[in-house]
């Protein structure tokens, strides 16, 4: 016999055993029914990009992680590492074809050969949705809402969405005499949730001198209400503009749309990249904070604008799956499960596998997901592996009673068997709740 | 402005646009709802593996064609090329975890850097469905039935299973002491639908002389009837035997299922690969026979052989899905569309976007996927908009309709307006069929 090669997986990626892939499924085909039910559409790209389109203007980390190589023609090629600029390329490819605001979601794997210590995938996958080729306040209301809704949908709807104007900071940095060192301003507020009021303040220090690192700690301080909030920026910004004017429509809609509770104004909300230009958001839920945001974006000037000179302006949001799955496991509340049938039909006679199917057509054509067990094993054997399968039923029957239309059901929780069943009795059982 | 990158994706790679994704994401949730309801489930294995892994023992074609380089840490990794391999290494790797008979389906993309001149593209899309760790008959027909109600379920039930054994065939070849060129010949025979039953005979000629020639054409032909073929390959292996006996089974099933109608017996299919020892089967469209088989598959002995010594013999199949789609859009059953909101409420005042959301919050929650137009554009322009995306309707209210809950609704397709419906009356009208 030749030598054996040992199965295994690369480092940082993994398999998705049927318990745990379900619950992925489960999950994001609930967000895309939700995505779909407020006109968003589902686009696709290629795994594979030209390594010039996917590093842009290059970038340090980028371009440490990304898996890159030379393809059979001598291309210069590479696995995406987002999700967001095969997006850039593609609408710019596209543009014409598509209508205007254009409204997109994207499931999908990316792959970074990042350093798997900190408990980090080579291979994971991402959520995002977008709405592209629209400046307009509704827009970015409707990024804020699906995030919410999304959430809810999969069972997580108490939530804060605490969202900010990069706007706003700008102008307040132009006003304090910082406005060139805003980029390692706004990384450093980014992280005051992570270490804390003094740390930032002796960071910003550092930056800005003491003085002036005291009026951005004030400045990124969240009020008692939206309304206290915004006020306060306002004021810190010289009086009302246009970006403090886009926040107060936002939370007109908010309360008109009746989901006012669920936002915050939080001037501490940066988001670290330099790529957001209007409102920006994270998203935390109430039950487990500690984990961070889960759905996080914001809006931006001009999408596409390494592949086009038509700027394209947009707004989008990204849902961290990886993450959710972790906190539904923490909840309690992980959809994990072994299986979608919950009636198997047991296997006592080698022979009868036509009929044992015909029975299982029956039952699925009335709606009830049947499987067929196909080994003729002893019925504990078969009762068992009807439940490692998540089956809740098990069917027995002779060729004399499936012939007459009968047959037993054994209730798997109870091991308590139902016998002489007709069909019709049968049916009522099985789709009792 | 820094120069331009050109916004393009490799040859042989696609994007693909809401309609066509829409399109093929509508196939495969159809499939996955079939897998389901017989007890298959979804597993997911990695894009990346071990080169050495995913080549096994090596082979010409594939090595050519497989994506292989060295990732950060010098490892010798590739993308997959199909979903077998992954799914065998899968197998030898979790066994011990799943129950067995284990029932997979699969749905994922592979890369092939094949020569793109012959319509094939680089990145596509595989579906498989497996049962392994079962040698019955049972799993036979089981796979069997699900090709046909997979197809049946995306509105291509009009079709032909072609099926055989290849072990009959193997033993006919062993009797005409030919054994020792059972590969050519299979590989020959399988052309015979395309190359016609002169060239075959050429061929055949060739490699066992004419005599043989003749008698392997005769021993392939269809009979009048399922029994008749039966009867026919019996005779030509000196009476029946297990493999002959496992055909007469799977007839059985088939009459006692009542889908004896769809499979014909026809020992001149023998798949291509010599990874199948048991029955081997084709799928062709009664609408469409010219395209060729759109679901095929068979018996294979021992999945994981290169990585465990433990023998897993199963049985599978696999769906073509860019050859379906083609399919379908010629028989103009294609779902092709743009959208999943038949309505769209228009924006007729910037300033009412949360009471557009509440209107669209409400008819969602009532059933009816809504989506709110952004852009305070004139009307004509929005009905244009709704209508590329797929709407039926679209939705007009101002300040005080809403209030009042009161708003006229357009259908796009007749350009009329129904107006001062309360909202009950619109629910109603939005549902009806």
């Amino acid at each position: 016999m030749a030598d054996l090669i040992e199965p295994r997986v690369l480092k940082g990626f993994r398999d998705f055993l049927p318990d745990a892939e379900i619950e992925r499924r489960l999950l994001t085909e609930t967000l895309e029914r939700t995505f779909r039910s407020f006109g968003f559409v589902p686009i696709d790209t290629p795994a594979l990009e030209y390594a010039e389109i996917l590093l842009g203007k290059g970038g340090g980390e980028t371009e440490k992680q990304i898996y890159r190589f030379q393809d059979h023609g001598g291309r210069d090629v590479a696995l995406r590492f987002d999700l967001t600029v095969p997006f850039a390329r593609f609408m710019a490819e596209h543009r014409a074809e598509l209508p205007l605001p254009f409204k997109r979601y994207h499931i999908s794997k990316v792959w970074r050969g990042e350093n798997t210590q900190r408990g980090r995938y080579r291979e994971f996958t991402q959520c995002d949705f977008d709405m592209v080729g629209s400046e307009s306040a509704a827009a970015d209301f409707e990024i804020l809402l699906l995030m919410r809704e999304s959430l809810r949908a999969i069972g997580v709807g108490d939530v804060t969405i605490r969202l900010n104007h990069r706007g706003v900071f700008n102008k307040f940095l132009a006003i304090l005499g910082v406005a060139d060192k805003s980029v390692e301003i706004l990384r450093t507020v980014d992280k005051l949730a992570k270490i804390g009021e003094a740390e930032t303040l002796r960071l910003l220090s550092e930056i800005v001198g003491e003085e002036r690192a005291g009026r951005v700690l004030s400045f990124i301080k969240v009020g008692p209400s939206f309304e206290e909030t915004l006020a306060a920026m306002e004021a810190a910004v010289g009086g009302t503009c246009p970006e403090t004017e886009r926040l107060a429509t936002l939370r007109r809609f908010m309360v008109d749309a009746g989901v006012a509770d669920v936002f915050v104004l939080d001037p501490s909300i940066t988001r670290g990249l330099d790529y957001y230009t209007g409102v920006v958001y994270e998203t935390f839920l109430n039950e487990l904070p500690e984990i961070g945001s889960v759905c996080s974006g914001g809006r931006y000037d001009d999408l596409a604008a390494l592949y086009s000179k038509e700027r394209l302006p947009g707004v989008g949001s990204s849902i961290g799956l990886d993450r959710l799955i972790a906190a539904l496991e923490a909840l309690g509340r992980s959809r994990r499960s072994a299986g979608f049938c919950s009636v198997a039909i047991a296997c006592t006679d080698e022979g009868l596998g036509g009929k044992y199917q015909a029975l299982a057509a029956r039952l699925r054509a009335d709606g009830v997901p049947c499987e067929v067990l196909s080994e003729n094993r002893k019925l504990p054997q078969q009762f068992a592996y009807a439940e490692k399968k998540g089956s809740a039923w098990v069917l027995i029957a002779g060729a004399e009673d499936l012939d007459k239309g009968f047959c037993t059901a054994r209730f798997l929780a109870t091991r308590q068997n139902t016998e002489n069943l007709d069909y019709p009795t049968l049916l009522e059982l099985l789709k009792r709740p």
